[in-house]
């Protein structure tokens, strides 16, 4: 039998996870929607054929007893009271980045699951289900090359609007280096500093471009980071474990060496939707897997609390100038 | 509604296809099974816990008026009698490599196929769906090199077993090539040739290893291929097409780039079942959406044939040390 | 008529640089030889079948009036005090890292130097002249990349003795980053930090490794170096520079690509003697085209002194853990 | 004392020649010049400021009892007759490719040198003195790779002239690879084929490119060549030679590795004078250091034969279509 999912949100992630689970993925069927605009969620009823109730909104999706998980793909604002009454419902549920806006939010996520007693969310952080990231978790796992001490990283973006500003280089930007490295040291932050290189005229008057975070763990591993949202030349993303035997790189995206015109080399991305567009199919059925093993594995609530305090304190770190403390509370048994 | 599948042959291949079709991809349901053991049969049946019958043979299965398509794993001799059944009970039938085990059983099937007024066989060849020659493919029909002038290209196992003799080296190993060479440049053969380097000391008394296979095509592409499998160094498929203006490389398998003991460098795959493993699952489901499309894409029954003729070429040519003639008839409208 | 030179010291280095003058460069010949060692400048002289006085010691090596230049691979504790004798007699000298043992010595030089009126001194910095750092200068000044922002670099060594300590990693490895980023740049340093990653099992008591230096210039630029002297895996010098419209890596050095035992790639060098060998050629030869065109254009004592007090800024940041700044007095004239 | 060399032949390449000799070069003195132009020899004596004496042609050079050894870079034709008449003073002789226009000018210059009992010539194949092919032969010759039993390779120009033709993708271009590829297996070739692939529309009507030359060895090794001269994309050389356990490549000439629109990935030179540039450098100092040592190791008039001979077949091949045999007679003992 299909896992029954709502969608609640049913904008371009929204309207593509609700695709993914009826072309794609097995064993999930999308039988609810809601939008805060109701005909886009019509809209995409239609386009994808679903046989779906249109729900006034989310409440009134997640009551519905027919339902057996829900999507949160709504707006940031409402994550949170989303995903609190779908845990209230004793429903699973998958909710895009973030978690909620504030660390309080998250923490109130954790803690009514916690009450429930069992792990039924999981966070929309993909990276844990790129393929190259495995490659290098496993390589990392293997001892191959020792104990990690470092991590050189950079995340760099061609270029980003206007309304993108300093602190959102860390929520938006980083948010997703700050989870990955956790799951492949399988450690906590300590601390973050942020410096900030001489600006790239390319950055408008409002955003500092680029910065480098730097982060602590509490095993030691000292992790820099180059966030550069207008490095102009493509979307790139760079991982270096330096371990003590070896050093472990983040594969580049697979491409064809091409020579031509008296250069040799590769074409690189320049949309961060190519990089990682196959981890959303693979994050997702990897949620529906856990539901029909009634056991999530993926990105917890947890993931998403410890993402939102060091990101809070690397936005800190920004404007002090100082090394900044990472508090995250003892991590409870339920997220072991 | 799935789309109702019957597997002949339960082996290795057809027990992993029924897995795939049961577990990964959508739109397909196995309920029906054969084996020459029927007992293994069985076994997948309850492994995979299939809702399906087991058939005392092939032809009953295909006889079942519920089964939409046929799949046809079975022991290479058996698939002409098997594929033309299917076609004979107008069935969409995917048959794994080879089609027949000599031209004239492949021009059988093509006539057949042409009789019942359109495709409905696909075969096995799953490297057009390899995500790597797709890009391969692409970047030679955007232009971006030019015409194509000339091919390099490798097929490499570590090793193979006794009983794997000269002739194999072309049935079994170049076959791959001789597929997907056709369908990158869209290209007919015309001629083949094949020289003996020195033998490898790895290669047992029956097999001439390593072998460089030259082709021609109708628009004058020269190929050269080398055959070497006992490389001794891992498997691996090279391929360099070299245009008008530029180069373009069969990228590597993605891999981690790795320091360590004074190297720098990466893994390479040794075992050929990990380099096309997703080729399998995209080409299958491709095979289901053809037919839910009603049109089938996929490698036809034509290539089939045009592989077969090719081959055989080859093997001619091995013997006789001459440049041979490779004469494929005119491609009929049907697979144009 | 070829530069007639005299060698202070005749251990190792020295014994190197005159079998360089007799053996590979032009335009230079070696007539005068001392060590604290008479025995070992006999040897040297004989082994390299020179025509050469050996003298008591270095002072009376420089009074000689049929030497024309002076080349200083002493113990690096006499360096100043032959450096300054060779400037009071006119004379050109090369001196081998470190120009003096502290920053003071150092300015002792550049003040008699600038007595002098003009450049007498060359340092034994090879990295400038190394053709790799050659080609990223090049690729910096092209404008190609745009303005630098940043540079990522690490300085890593298979192993280091047991006398080696916390402070060395500056003064005998950071010491060439420190002078060759003021050269890639065209900058000037302005403030340092030290983090203490992890530290490697294989780093004994005394040594705190791997380090990672942070450096700030004048222009604002970022650089992060890891100094990591026992990394185990071989010596690696890595320097990517990254621009505003692009990044530009150091090269490798040359390697075969190879395939072999399920490994695709190319050894690593594993002693430094390697990394820079022909650099040691071309900046001697350097030193003595400079000489005959009567203009030293390779590194200058000015260098030699604004590495020293990087230098002892990145000791005390390593001891103080805070950010520390770099006072380099105006650069004068003379060495612009 | 340097040893004294006379020039025949003040173009381009016996201009460079002289100017190394002068500038770059141990042990070497150019004190005679003649050219069919002698204004030429006279420029290039002032412009190197050379305590030379012009001779009015090559035979009074040679004739000249101060004259120790001869550099022959004049016009093609003439070489074999200067080779002769410097054997016959008993002079050492490095002459640029090629030795004599044909394979029987080539045998009578052996036949001179073996009736003077030594070895007396060099000729100025220089792939044996560039750093990477140094690598190769060592990679191969360390046994890595285990017995070498194919080559693929490859000679691409950017474009040639009008005047250039079909043959002289062999005389001119493929030349190189006939001398280096006997000299990195240490056999000789026994027979050679050339296939035509289609015709790039960049090459002019005289000259059929690219061309893929086929050769045999005596060891049964198999190299296939592509000629390809007006690739359009860069000057590049490749080799890859692929042994019972291994492949080893020839390194690419050193780059800058970028990242820059969109592209990853590094320059290619387009100028064939770059590629083997240091390699000139180093083929003459070992003439030199031969002299010195009273003792040619470098590259042979056998070589020049050897080559010549497989030249002639090749362009045999080119017009037959055949394999043609080639025959090099047994190899006397003064060149083994």
């Amino acid at each position: 039998m299909a896992i029954t999912v709502g969608v609640i949100g049913t904008g371009a992630i929204g309207a593509d996870h609700a695709r993914r689970i009826t072309q794609t993925l097995t064993g999930a069927e999308v039988i609810a929607l809601t939008d805060v605009n109701l005909e886009q969620a019509e809209t995409v009823k239609n386009t994808l054929k679903l046989n779906a109730t249109v729900y006034a909104d989310g409440h009134e999706l997640i009551a519905n007893s027919g339902v057996d998980a829900v999507l949160v793909t709504s707006w940031g604002a409402t994550h949170e009271e989303y995903v609190l009454a779908a845990i209230k419902a004793g429903k699973y549920v998958f909710c895009e980045k973030p978690l909620a806006t504030t660390a309080q939010g998250c923490q109130n996520i954790v803690d009514a699951e916690m009450a429930a007693g069992k792990r039924l969310v999981q966070v929309g952080f993909m990276r844990p289900y790129d393929s190259g990231y495995k490659m290098l978790k496993q390589a990392i796992d293997s001892g191959e090359i020792g104990t990690p001490l470092m991590i050189h990283a950079a995340h760099r973006n061609q270029s980003v609007g206007k309304n993108y500003n300093t602190p959102m280089a860390i929520h938006d930007t980083l948010i997703h280096e700050l989870d990955v490295f956790r799951w492949l040291l399988d450690d906590e932050y300590v601390s973050t500093q942020v410096v900030f290189p001489r600006k790239t005229t390319f950055a408008h008057d409002q955003l500092a471009d680029p910065q480098i975070v730097l982060l602590e763990t509490k095993k030691g591993v000292r992790i820099d980071v180059e966030v550069f949202v207008n490095c102009q030349y493509g979307y790139d993303i760079q991982c270096a474990v330096v371990g003590e035997q070896g050093i472990a790189n983040l594969p580049e995206p697979q491409a064809i060496t091409m020579r031509k015109n008296a250069q040799l080399g590769n074409a690189l991305l320049t949309d961060w939707k190519d990089r990682f567009i196959d981890s959303y199919d693979v994050e997702l059925q990897d949620f529906f897997d856990g539901i029909s093993a009634n056991k999530l594995t993926g990105p917890s609530s947890w993931n998403g609390l410890a993402a939102a305090i060091a990101s809070d304190a690397c936005v800190t770190a920004q404007q002090s100038g100082q090394i900044e403390k990472i508090n995250l509370p003892e991590r409870p048994e339920l997220y072991r």
